[in-house]
């Protein structure tokens, strides 16, 4: 056993994948909330906030979509808020799979970080 | 079984504790690294990441720790950095209860988020 | 000439006042907003900002409101967003005031940085 | 004068480039540090900061460089800090151009925000 799984080791397999998909979240959520965005710079951003985001441990996939349905101010421009963010966040440990999502849910007025699915492959 | 309940039907009550404490550390740590402190501020500090941390979902208890042994420069205080932090979030779903660490590993020259014990009460 | 001044010898000592008190409304934005927030946590939050942003070079004083005039929601938080913030920040060098306003201006629909006052004391 | 204007009437067009800046360099600072990063990633995140800073007020130009020159973990990334930043912003208003620059300074300990040069054009 490495040194690292030392500190896991009242976690499954199936445990863990969910554990770091739901950190990554939480962290994508509060790093790049408030980044000034409109539609010409969308792509960037969303490209740095995956390419970022895949760095952190058992995190396999990233894929964020921004929805800019903002008033108009004179500005052009917005920051980034949660409830523009849709973002899928794939995590494995060994076999297990975890998908983690974060969407603004109308009926609640939230962006609720949820789970998708957990698998083992 | 209520909406919210809907979105998590995959997880069961131990892996809800374990998603729930998960999310709200990697928020922490990107929420307020950066943060202006010194001496004077910590206290401060210290309140409001744990009154702020504990309004999210599932959240019980957050305790925080921050080490100041920095370097002195003649501004007089640092920016938080994620190897500064020892922090202890509790978080309970139904009668199973998590708790979350994070802390600066030095043989991992890491500020690793891993999980100290889950219990049903 | 110390080997800070250096680092300035291009602005007059009003303009000097305006540049401090300018970087640190931009941070205090843009490391605040995301924070998870209530009624229960304004106050200590409000502290945190205050005695943090009052660390940095030449700022005397910080002020800030928070509007919590927010659509309920059933978890009873919100995340601090621009618009929902008041702020009065107060530089000074040498014998030169700068208060720098920070405050949603309904027809700009935009959370506006500008100046009220330099004053020579 | 619109009633953008009137919010800046006790600035100069010279003190306005120079508020404007410092401005954007304050946000750059507490929006962007604390992300994952490493060779990979780096020149989408500079990509991503450069093009987001540049949407806010009166900034024409923005540079960032990123020096990575950590200690290797076995994580393989970091988190930004300010201390790896070396940022140059160019703000205009009207006739006048200001260089801000962010850089850390070993003498100082500090990620110095200064004022590189403010002129007319």
């Amino acid at each position: 056993m490495s040194s690292l799984d030392e500190y896991f080791k009242c976690l499954s397999d199936r445990e863990r994948a969910i554990f770091e998909g739901a950190i990554s979240m939480g962290a994508l959520f509060h790093q790049f909330t408030g980044t000034p965005v409109n539609q010409d710079t969308l792509e960037s951003l969303k490209a740095a906030i995956e390419s970022s985001i895949r760095l952190q441990p058992s995190i396999e996939d990233v894929k964020v979509e921004i929805h800019l349905d903002y008033d108009e101010n004179e500005f052009g421009y917005v920051s980034l808020e949660g409830r523009m963010l849709d973002v899928k966040i794939t995590s494995r440990f060994k076999n297990v799979k975890a998908i983690i999502r974060m969407k603004y849910i109308d009926e609640l007025k939230y962006p609720l970080i949820y789970v998708e699915s957990v698998k083992e492959e």
